[in-house]
C-alpha cells in the first residue's frame, strides 16, 4: 500500500542519474542498453516467478512471522556447537556495525589495519590456545578444516600410504566431510575406535577429537608417538574452550590442530556461519591453506599487517592446487577473537570452569539418581547410560524445553556450556527422573590432562576487559579501515554493493541466531521454510531445478558442483571421464576444485578479445573427448563479457558427452536477462555474498549454494549430521551450511521482487558501461562483447602506460586510497589491470567521483611520463600518504605536501591509513603471525 | 550461577588500577577513602534494598518477559503521536550507534560539526516546513514546546494584559502543560472553542492546533490577524507532515510554531522521548529560548557550526531567567531530521499524501456505511458521531488490534499514518460494523488550506536518498565528532560514564518503541511494572518515599520539585512563602527553574572555601523568614565537594518554614553511601543520563525524575492526557515522559546491584582524587572537603598561569582535542577553571592519558610564558590542529608541525577535528541558523 519501494533505496542511481548516464553511453534507456549487450542467444525474456516486492516492513514482518516458528531451546546436544553469550558490546559493535561487515577481504592491507589486527589476535588466540606455533585467519568450520588438516598431512607426510585413520569417537559431521574429501582423492579413510583398537601398520594421517565426541578427555600422546612412529602426522579437533584447562594439542604431539570457535561468543544460528581454525606446529606453516595474517613493515619501517604468503591464494595454481579456499570467516574470527580479548585468560577460564563444573554437578546428580554415567573424564559432556530409554529420556527433556543428543538407543549425551544454569541442570534431572538434588560434585580432572602453561599472554588479552576499554578498541581498528559505509569499492568479480539493514537486522534475532543445527524438526519449522522458499527463488532466478545452499564459500559451491557431475558420470558408468576443461582467464578456485574432484585440468585458450577460443576448444573436446567429465566457465566471463559464443560452447561439451558448469561469480550481470540453467548449463554455484547481498565482512562469511538442473539433483549435498543419511557427500559440517545468515538473501529476493531484481541488473550494467564510457580515453578498456559494451564490469589496462612510465598498478591501487577510494581488483584476469565493478548501489556522484579520481590519476601518471616528477618519487609511488607522513617535520619529495595529502577537495572527511605502503615481500621472508610485542610499535 | 558481574565491566578499574590508585591518593582502600572524604553526618551504612544483580544476560531476559506484556497495537489515536517507521539505516546507523548516542552536547564545537550538521539540517527541515525563519534545535516535547511559545510571547508582546488564549481543538496534553506552567507565572489561560467563541478583547497570546485535535483543518489566517490586532502573538502548534500538503504557519501569520517531529521516523516509545520543536517568525530569534545551531567559521574562515548565542544559556541569569532549558533532544532531533534527509520533499509529500488517502479512504467508507464523519476538512484524523456508540467501537476496534480514540461518549477519533495499511482501515471498519468496501475516496482539501510553496529545496535533503548514501552521511557526520566511544569526555557535573550495551539493547524492541502513551493499560502493564520497579529503586537509592519519572529532563525535574514545594506550602495556607535561596555556586537552571515556579531568588554566599556560607545563610533566613519556601542546593556541591554543612543547613531552613531542595546532578557521588532523603533533603531531581546511564546522546534526550518526601507526594506531576484527573501539574506531555529510555537506567540499577553501585560510588571518588592528586603539582586543585579530599570531580585552577601567560582555559581545552580529550567542563562553576569529572568507568590507562596530556600542557603553557613560543601563535593558541593545517604547503609557525600535530603518542589512531577553532561571536554577530549553500563549503 505504501509508495516506497526497496529498489529504490538498494539502487543508487535516480531516474535523473539514470538518464544522465545513458547519455553518456548512448542508448535511449537501460532496456536498450541491455537488448545491445546481452547476445540474444542466452536472452531470457519472461518475468521472473517471484512474490510482488514486500516492502521492508513487510519483510521484517514476515520474518518475523518465520521466526516464530522456530523454537529457541536451551540447547545441551553439544557435537561441536554450544550456547553462549555473545557480549552485547561485540554483537552492536562488530556484527551489527556496516564499519566490519560491509568491508572486503583485506587485500589491500594499507586500509585494512584494523581487521587485520583483530585477525592477527585470532591467530594469536588460536596458538596460544593450542601450543602449536601458527595458525591461519579462519576455516569455514570445523569439518572442513579438518578435512584440510587430512590433505595437509597427506602433503606433509613422508609416508606413501593412502590411509587416514580418524578416531571413531569424532564428531559425525567431521567423519563425514572427510570421508565426502577423501574419496576423489583417493584417500583411504579408516574410522576405529582407538580406545579399543590398534592403529593399521602404515597410515599418513591421524585425526582425534579432543575431548571426544562423547565427552570423554583422553591423553592423545600415546597415540601421536605411534602415529610418528611410522611417519604420519597427528590431527587433534580440539575445543579452544577446553584448552584452558586441558594440556593442549602442541603439548601432547599433534602436528596440527584443527576446529570450531564457535562457543567464543557465536551464536550457533543452526549451523553456521561460524569460523573454523587450524593451526600447525613449526616447520608446517608454509603449507597452511587459507588466508593468514601476518606482520611486516611500512614504508617508514613501521610493524604492520597484511595477509602473508598471499601469492599462494588468488594465483591458486590449476592443477598443483591443494586447496580451493579462498573466503574465510573473517567476521565470525574477528567476534571469536574479541571474546578472548574481552573475557582475557582468567575469564575463558572461569567460563571453562563453570563449564566443567555443570558437568560435574549432573554427572553426580545423575549418578546420585542411580543413572549410570560413562566413566571417563570429561570437560563440559557427559554421556548417560539408560538401556532402551534414552529416546524417552530425550523427549522428556525436550518437554522441558532442553534438547539433549540422542546417541542410541540406550545413550543420551549431555553437554553443558557457558549459559548453562541451575535451572538448566534440574530440567534435565527431573527428564531422567532423578532428584535435582546436588550429588557429589567432582570437578578434578587427571593431573596428567591439565594444562600448565599460560596462554593469551599477549598484553592485547589483558587490556580491554570493561566495555568502555573494548567499545574504544573495536572503535579504533573499526576507523584503520576503509569499508563501504565510507565509499565505493568497485572490485571486478566481487559486487560489493549494499548490504541493507533491514536485511542485516533478522540475523541477531534469537530465533534466527540461538538454534543448533541438530534440533529436532519441530523447533525448526520456520528456518526450514525459509531455507525452502530461498531455494525456490534461486532456482527461479538462476534457471535450475533444484538448490542446495549447504555449501558455506563459493569455492564449496564449485566442488559440490563438480562432485555431482562426478556422480553423475559414476552413476552412468562413465566413471572414467575425469577431465575438466577450464579457460585461461578462469579464477584460479576453478581448477583448485577440479583437482579436490578428483579431475584433471585441461587449460583452454582465449581469443585475443578475450573470449574462450572456440577453435581450441574444439581441439581439446577432441583430444579429450571419452574423459572429457565438465568445462568449467564464469558467465560473464571473469573479462567481464557478454561472450556469444556461450551457447555453442554448451552444445560442444553436451555434444561430446560432457557438463557445463557456469561459475555464478558474474550473476549480477545475468539476473532477470538470462538463466545458465536455460541456456545450456548444467551446474551453478552463486555467491550469495556478491548478488545476494551478504556482506563480504572483511573476509567471509561467504555463502556457495549450489544450483543444478534436474538430472545432477540427486547428487547435491547430503545432510552430514547422519541423521539423513542419504549416501550424497558433505560439503560442509551442517546440512544448510550458513544457514544463520540466509535471512540477508532471502529479504534482497522478497523486497526487490522480479522488477527490482531486474532493474538492479540493468543500472549494474549501465554503470559499468558509463565508467568504461568515462574513462575510455584516459585508459585503454580491455575486452567488449557486443556494440562494443561490457557487461557489470570493465577492465582498465594500464599496461601501456606503466611500460611508458614505469607507474604500477600498485601505485594507482594505492594512490585510489589518497582519493578516498578503496582499488579495483588488481592484476586479475589480467596482470597489469584493474578491474572495475561498480554495482547498481553507487549513485552517479559515487561513481563521477571515481571517475574523475582516475582521470586526475591519468595526469598524475602523464606528470611522471613527463618527467615532472621522478620516477620513483612521487605521489603515485609515495601513495598512500599518511597524516603522519603529510604533517612530518621534513618534506623531503619534489611535490607539495598538498597534493599528496588532499588530491580529491573533501578534506574535512578525508580517510587516512593508518601506515604507509607495505612491505609484503619482507613479511613473507620474516614471517610473523601472532601479535608483536607493543615495543614494536615505538617510534 | 555465572561468576560474570556486570559491574566488573561497568567499572574501568580493575583490583590491580584501584591497588595503585590507592597508593597514589594515600589510602589503603577504597572504604577507607570514603570513611575519610564523606562526612559522618550524612554517612548512610546500610546497604541498599535492591535485588541482587542480575547478569547481562538475566537482564535481558527480564526485560524480555516485561516487554512480553506490553501489547503492540496498531496505533490510530493520534493525539500528536503516530505510528512511523523508522528507516532501518537510521536505527542502526544513529539510534543504536555509540558514535551518536554517547556524544555531549556540543559545546565544544570543533569536535562536534556531525551533530551539529545534523541539527542544522533538523532547524532548516523546520523553518522550511513551518515558513518560519528560525528554529532552535529542539524542544523536549510539544507540550514543553507550547509552553515555551506562551512565555516567549508573552516576552515579545506589546499587550499588558495577563490573558493566553488557547484553541479548545488543541491536544489536551498541551492544554494541560501550559496551563500548570501558567499558573505561578500569573498568566490566565483561557481555553475557548474558537470554532464558535469570540476572542476576547485583550490578550497577548493566542495558540492554535493545526490540524486540531480532532482533525479539523481550520483556516487561521483571520484569527491571526485579529490576533495580531490587539498586539498579541499568534502560535500555531503544527503538524510537520500535515505541512508538506498544506499553508504553513508562516504563511497564515504565525508568529511562532511548536510542536513534535515524533512521526518523523521517531517510535512513539510510550510518550517518549521525541523531539519537540519551536520556530519564529523573523525578529524574534533571539529570544528563542534553548539551543540553537548556527554557521561561523573557523580561523581558516571556513564554514563552521556551533551552538549560537550560547552565553545565554549555561549562564541563565538566576532572577532574570525566561527559560530553564538546557538539554534539548539531540538524538531524536537527529534521527527526525535524517527522516527528512532519507525521504526528502518528495518522499515526504508522498508519505503525507498516504496518510492523506488513508483518512479519505476511512471517511467514505464510513460515511458510506451510514456513519456520520464530522464534516470539515482533514488531514490525518477523522472524528466519526456514533451516537452513545463510542466506547463500543473502540472496544471493538482493540479487539481487532487496533487502537482508537474515545473522544466522549458519542465521538471516535481515527488517526491515519504513514504505517496504516488496507488491513487497519478494514478493521476499524468492522469495529464501526459497516463494510470496508472502498466508499468515495475524497482527499480534495479546500484550495485555501494548500501548500504552494517549496520546501527542502537545500541539496541535503536530495541528495541521500538512497540507503548506500545515507548510510555514508551518518559516518561521515558520526566520524567528524568525539563522543565516549572514541575516549574520554571528563566533564565535571556530567558524569559521562559507561552506556552499556546492554542497556541500550532493549529500547528499540517494538514491545517498549511501538505504544502509545494512552494506549489502554491493559496493553501496558509491562511497561508500568518496569516503572514502577525503576521509582522504587530510585527511591531506595536517594531514600525518598515517590518518585515521578515525569519529568524529561533535569530542568523539567527541578521545576516539578519546586512546583511541589509551592503546592504544599499553598496547601497549608503559607502561600505567601516565594522565597527560593540559591548558592551563588549552583547552576544556573536552579534559578530559572525557582522563577518559573512563580518564586523570587536570593542568594546566598559561598565562603572561600567554596563552601556555602552558613553565616550568610543565617542573614538571608532571617531576613526572609517570613517568606522563605526553599532552598535549592547542589550536594555535592558544584565545587565537588562534600560540604561538612549540609546537615545543619537543611535544618536551619526547616526550622525556618523552608523546604530543602537538594539537586541530584552530583548523585554519582553518593548513590550507597548517602541518601538525600534521608540527611535533610524534602526533594531531589534526578539526571538519569549522568548517574543512571542514559547516554547524553549529543545533548539529550535526558530524563530528571523528581523524588520527594512523603508530605510531597501528593504534589508530584499528574497525569497530562486528563484521563487521570487528580489536579497535579503536567510537567511533560506525557505521563511517565520519556518513557520509551527508561528500561536503560532499569537494566543499570538491576544489573548493579546494591554492591556494583556501592563500588562505582566509591571509584568514580577514587578516580577523582587520584587525577587531583596527580595534577596538583601542575595546577591548583580549587576546594576541597574533609582531608584534603574532593568528591567525584575536581575543578583545576587555571587563572593564575593564564594571568601569567595569557594561555586561556579555552586554548587549555582546544589543545586537549590535538591530545585525543574532550575538554573538562569550562569556567563553570568558576570562571577560568576545568572541573574534571573522570566517573567510574574510565581504567587507569586512560585516566593516567588524561594527568599526562594535562602535565604536558603545563609544560606547554610554561614555554609561553617563558617566551619561548611567542603568546599568539604557538600550540595552545592554535589549538586544536586539523590535518590540513599540519600538512599545509606553508607552515608559519614558530614550533615543528609534529608539536602541532601529535603532541601525544598515538599516531594511527588520531582524531583529527574536520574545522579550527571557531568564531563563535562572528557567527553571532551573522547570525545564520540554517543549513549553508554547498558553494560556501569551496575552498
Amino acid at each position: 500500500m505504501s509508495a516506497e519501494q526497496f529498489a529504490d533505496r538498494h539502487i543508487g542511481p535516480d531516474p535523473d542519474d539514470e538518464r544522465r548516464m545513458l547519455e553518456t553511453v548512448g542508448y535511449g534507456s537501460v532496456d536498450e542498453l541491455m537488448d545491445a549487450a546481452i547476445p540474444e542467444v542466452i536472452r531470457w525474456h519472461g518475468t521472473l516467478d517471484l512474490p510482488e516486492p514486500a516492502s521492508e516492513r513487510e519483510a521484517i514482518a514476515e520474518l518475523r512471522a518465520l521466526a516464530a516458528r522456530n523454537t529457541v531451546a536451551v540447547s545441551m546436544i553439544g557435537l561441536g556447537y554450544h550456547g553462549t553469550h555473545t557480549p552485547a558490546v561485540i554483537r552492536r559493535n562488530v556484527l551489527e556495525n556496516p564499519a566490519w561487515y560491509t568491508a572486503y577481504t583485506p587485500y589491500q592491507p594499507e586500509i585494512s589495519q584494523g581487521r587485520l589486527e583483530a585477525l592477527l589476535n585470532f591467530q594469536t588466540m588460536v596458538t596460544d590456545l593450542t601450543g602449536l606455533a601458527t595458525a591461519n585467519a579462519s576455516m569455514l568450520d570445523e569439518g572442513t578444516a579438518a578435512a584440510e588438516a587430512m590433505t595437509l598431512a597427506r602433503r606433509a607426510s613422508k609416508s606413501k600410504s593412502p590411509v587416514y585413520v580418524v578416531d571413531a569417537d569424532t564428531l559425525p559431521q567431521t567423519i563425514a566431510v572427510i570421508t565426502s574429501r577423501a574419496e576423489p582423492l583417493g584417500i583411504d579413510v579408516r574410522v576405529l575406535d582407538l580406545a579399543a583398537e590398534e592403529l593399521p601398520g602404515e597410515f599418513f594421517g591421524l585425526h582425534l577429537q579432543y575431548p571426544g565426541a562423547s565427552g570423554a578427555v583422553r591423553d592423545h600422546a600415546p597415540l601421536a608417538e605411534a602415529a610418528h612412529a611410522v611417519g604420519a602426522l597427528v590431527t587433534v579437533a580440539a575445543d579452544l574452550l577446553a584448552l584452558t584447562l586441558l594440556r593442549p594439542p602442541g603439548e601432547v604431539g599433534a602436528d596440527i590442530a584443527a576446529g570450531t570457535t564457535q562457543r567464543f561468543g557465536v551464536p550457533m544460528g543452526f549451523g553456521g556461519p561460524h569460523a573454523g581454525y587450524l593451526a600447525v606446529r613449526a616447520g608446517l606453516e608454509r603449507m597452511l591453506p587459507g588466508r593468514l595474517v601476518g606482520v611486516s613493515r611500512d614504508a617508514d619501517g613501521n610493524p604492520a599487517y597484511r595477509l602473508a604468503l598471499q601469492t599462494r591464494e588468488q594465483h591458486i595454481r590449476r592443477e598443483k592446487a591443494t586447496s580451493n579456499i579462498c573466503t574465510a570467516q573473517v567476521l565470525l574470527a574477528v567476534m571469536a577473537g574479541m571474546y578472548a580479548v574481552y573475557h582475557g585468560p582468567g575469564g575463558l577460564r572461569k567460563i571453562a570452569e563453570h563449564t566443567h563444573w555443570a558437568a560435574a554437578r549432573l554427572a553426580g546428580a545423575l549418578r546420585v539418581g542411580g543413572v549410570e554415567v560413562a566413566d571417563v573424564p570429561f570437560f563440559d559432556t557427559v554421556t548417560a547410560v539408560v538401556p532402551g530409554r534414552a529416546a524417552e529420556v530425550v523427549a522428556a527433556a525436550a518437554e522441558r524445553g532442553v534438547n539433549l543428543r540422542l546417541v542410541d538407543a540406550d545413550r543420551v549425551g549431555i553437554s553443558c556450556d557457558e549459559t548453562t544454569t541451575h535451572a538448566h541442570l534440574d530440567a534435565v534431572c527431573a527428564a531422567f527422573g532423578v532428584p535435582a538434588a546436588h550429588g557429589e560434585i567432582d570437578t578434578r580432572l587427571p593431573e596428567a590432562l591439565l594444562r600448565t602453561s599460560d596462554f593469551l599472554t599477549h598484553p592485547v588479552f589483558r587490556t580491554h576487559h570493561s566495555e568502555t576499554a573494548m567499545l574504544r578498541y573495536l572503535r579504533r581498528l573499526a576507523d584503520f579501515d576503509y569499508a563501504l559505509d565510507r565509499g565505493m569499492i568497485p572490485l571486478g568479480s566481487c559486487t560489493m554493493k549494499l548490504n541493507a539493514t533491514t536485511e542485516m537486522e533478522p540475523i541477531t534475532w534469537p530465533e534466527f541466531a540461538h538454534i543448533h543445527p541438530f534440533a529436532p524438526e519441530a523447533q525448526t519449522a520456520g528456518y526450514r521454510e525459509m531455507i525452502a522458499q530461498l531455494e525456490a527463488w534461486l532456482a527461479e532466478v538462476t534457471g535450475y531445478d533444484a538448490v542446495s545452499v549447504q555449501p558455506n564459500a563459493g569455492s564449496q559451491g564449485e566442488l559440490a558442483g563438480l562432485l555431482a557431475i562426478r556422480a553423475y558420470h559414476r552413476q552412468r558408468g562413465d566413471g572414467h571421464r575425469d577431465v575438466c576443461l577450464i579457460p585461461s582467464s578462469a579464477h584460479g578456485t576453478n581448477a583448485a576444485s577440479a583437482v579436490m574432484a578428483g579431475m584433471r585440468v585441461v587449460v583452454v585458450a582465449c581469443d585475443a578479445d578475450g573470449n574462450v577460443d572456440l577453435v581450441d576448444l574444439d581441439a581439446k573436446i577432441d583430444k579429450h573427448r571419452d574423459a572429457l567429465a565438465a568445462i568449467m566457465v564464469t558467465y560473464p566471463s571473469t573479462h567481464g563479457v557478454y561472450e556469444t559464443g556461450i551457447a555453442q560452447l554448451c552444445a560442444k561439451v553436451h555434444d561430446a558427452g560432457g557438463q557445463v558448469y557456469v561459475d555464478g561469480a558474474n550473476l549480477n550481470a545475468l539476473v532477470g536477462f538470462a538463466k545458465p540453467g536455460k541456456f545450456g548449463a548444467d551446474v551453478s554455484h552463486l555467491n550469495l555474498h556478491k548478488t545476494f547481498c551478504i556482506p563480504h565482512g572483511g573476509g567471509g562469511p561467504g555463502v556457495g549454494p549450489v544450483a543444478v538442473r534436474a538430472h545432477l539433483a540427486p547428487f547435491l549435498p547430503g545432510d552430514p549430521s547422519g541423521v539423513h543419511v542419504d549416501g550424497r557427500p558433505a560439503i560442509s559440517a551442517a546440512r544448510y551450511g550458513s544457514a544463520g545468515i540466509l535471512p540477508i538473501p532471502w529479504a534482497y529476493l522478497r523486497m526487490m521482487g522480479a522488477a527490482g531484481l531486474t532493474r538492479a541488473t540493468g543500472v549494474a550494467v549501465l554503470a559499468a558501461n558509463y565508467v568504461a564510457a568515462r574513462l575510455r580515453g584516459h585508459f585503454p578498456v580491455l575486452y567488449a562483447g557486443n556494440k562494443g559494451l561490457v557487461a557489470h564490469e570493465c577492465i582498465l589496462d594500464l599496461r601501456p602506460l606503466t611500460k611508458a612510465t614505469g607507474v604500477s598498478v600498485d601505485d594507482v591501487a594505492k594512490r585510489l586510497i589518497d582519493y578516498g577510494f578503496h582499488a579495483p581488483t588488481m592484476s586479475f584476469p589480467v596482470a597489469g589491470t584493474l578491474m572495475v565493478e561498480p554495482t547498481e548501489s553507487e549513485d552517479l556522484a559515487e561513481l563521477d567521483r571515481f571517475c574523475d579520481a582516475m582521470i586526475a590519476i591519468r595526469a598524475e601518471i602523464d606528470k611522471v611520463g613527463s618527467g615532472e616528477w621522478p620516477a620513483g618519487d612521487n605521489p603515485l609511488s609515495n601513495a598512500p600518504h599518511t597524516a603522519a607522513m603529510v604533517s612530518g617535520d621534513e618534506w623531503p619529495h619534489p611535490y607539495p605536501r598538498s597534493v599528496g595529502a588532499y588530491p580529491a577537495q573533501d578534506r574535512a572527511g578525508k580517510y587516512w591509513p593508518p601506515v604507509r605502503r607495505i612491505d609484503g615481500a619482507y613479511g613473507d621472508r620474516n614471517l610473523v603471525c601472532s601479535c608483536p610485542s607493543p615495543e614494536a610499535f615505538e617510534s
